[in-house]
């Protein structure tokens, strides 16, 4: 453990209530030494996909031994378990619901059921496990309290389909909307290191009611007015419009197909 | 006082503007080694009953000695006294307009009116004592000035009606929504505690135009479409939807009554 | 450098996506001692000047020495370049496109183009400059790297027409809203310094289709459903309605007109 631990926080409970602080003070008063960075808030509610997504796509760029709290949690009170998972280096608490099965896909895990109820605080409410389940389990961690403390090593979490492209014939693939971000780009599930023909062949990208063939170096490098493609931050293929909405304008959202036709 | 003081910032401020910014750059000028953490700059603007709820839930579970800042002020400028409290072994900092009933209520607190001036910024502006006030304030308690340096004890602070439900007859109670949180749950004013006759007894509750007898033991155990009852994790009663807003539905806000009558 | 050095963001990332979180850990990662405060990450996407707005009014409230990165780029990845200046004891880090104007125009920078690649993370991607410059250039200025390693010193970083009111009469002034706030409040460029007689003179304002020559002390001073002007916090001149949203309500927004006739 670093001297001065770091806890990220990702979950739904968005930024106007009290939740998000609740959990801040829960491991400020178990945790004092840890730090912690919130990466959002405002994953939409309860939707594991996009904070799947998310956590993927940051939890790389925090130092080695990083402690990562996600609560996109749908399934709180039932009898989904709460989990620790420990992959390339870094360590991972949340509900087993597939919300880190993006990391898990590339860094194979090593995963916890927590049942030490000693780590948790008490009473256990029924709806909010991110303040008497998952903070104070990280605040432990961040103490030091090994992971062999917290429960058993299991195999049997969830382990969804996984978001990648299905080969609908011989050029033709089909994927999907990951994500839209706040610029209305739409991030899709096709990954440059698996298609690196997006960057050097011609190809059809079929989206709502629009097809298109373009793809653009940067943001201002293409006309006004004309979906283009390019490769993201993070390696997907996004369809954007230059200044404008995307997915507004072509009537799309997280999930909607993206169909993609190469050249021969 | 701890050796890294801790201070809470709840505003109505938003996040899109330098508020938020701003007051924690004053508090890192005047105090380095404070830590901020932020609860909420999201209440909606000059709803100070919403802001009461909202550091009533949260206070507690920071550490002691922690210092609350709330920024709730429909009356900056006017004449309203800026008050500084001690409760409950934490801090609290904020405008006298009955921001703190909801903690007070519990917890009997010493109030002082801030009166010294010392301790504030120069010139103090007519519209953002978030700033000039109530940060700095904060910071100088965390550098370990002592509170009596502020101001002198005073008893006529703002003492606004209890939000507790009202009894209407024999078996009959009428409270209201305190608040409506981001999932579109309806956090009324029956806590199980006054009435732990909601986990044991038969009841009706009228929402809206609606009249439900259902409670459930989490989100998940209920029909969708239908309203439900859940006891929240603060310990008052929801009122909520399977996976839709409650409040949208039923088309209700933070205020409306809701009524409940008991079996026999 | 101060011992555990201070970095501000201000960007329109926004708070949904993982991208603020991303730059976080950047920075956590390569400068694990220094603090980072949040301004905002929700300045409307692309708006350059909102985004100087902002840092122009926060940036004096921290601690000298302190570094601020602030990203509204819509040129990112095209030949904008990246700049470091030093201004008023503080260090800023951002586009070359204007963002820090209002900043310079009453401190007179040193600015320095970034061109060591050194300091970046590489490879460099098209669209994320926060995360591949700007964050870890400032995280190597937080580990005390001198700003001359970075790039040399430039005159001809853009210097846009500044945001002040036009004469366009002996008495009429014409000038624009800087900036809409979260309660409505209108912005405009009529600062108390150049326009002392804001507070002593009589004056019309024409804003929208409405004129009004009401000044007031402070937000709860003026009827309801009236629109007046009050000196605010920053020292402009700010249009207001009395608990209502005073750009809705006069069909304006940021950057339309204001016009002033004092008088005689």
């Amino acid at each position: 453990m670093p001297k001065r631990p770091l806890i990220t926080l990702t979950t739904d409970f968005g930024t106007r209530d009290h939740f998000a602080g609740v959990m801040r003070g829960v491991i400020a008063s178990l945790a004092p030494a840890a730090r912690v960075i919130d990466i959002t808030h405002e994953i939409s509610s309860h939707d594991v996909n996009e904070g799947a997504f998310t956590i993927a796509e940051s939890w790389s760029w925090f130092p080695k031994g990083t402690i990562h709290v996600v609560v996109v949690d749908p399934g709180v009170g039932s009898e989904r378990r709460p989990l620790l998972a420990q992959a390339g280096g870094h360590t991972f608490v949340g509900p087993d619901n597939g919300i880190f099965s993006l990391v898990f896909e590339k860094h194979p895990p090593k995963v916890r059921a927590l049942t030490n109820e000693k780590f948790f605080l008490k009473p256990v409410s029924r709806t909010f496990h991110g303040r008497d389940i998952f903070s104070p389990v990280a605040a432990h961690l961040a103490r030091g309290v090994p992971p062999s403390r917290f429960g058993k090593l299991i195999e049997d979490y969830l382990k969804p389909l996984s978001l990648k492209p299905q080969r609908l014939g011989r050029r033709i693939w089909c994927g999907q909307i990951l994500k839209v971000d706040r610029f209305g780009n739409c991030i899709t599930c096709f990954h440059v290191d698996e298609f690196p023909e997006l960057t050097s062949k011609a190809f059809d990208c079929q989206i709502g009611a629009v097809t298109f063939c373009r793809m653009a170096e940067n943001y201002t490098a293409a006309p006004f007015g004309e979906p283009f493609g390019i490769i993201g931050s993070s390696g997907y293929l996004e369809i954007s419009l230059h200044q404008a909405h995307a997915a507004q304008a072509l009537g799309v959202t997280s999930g909607s197909p993206v169909e993609i036709t190469f050249a021969p």
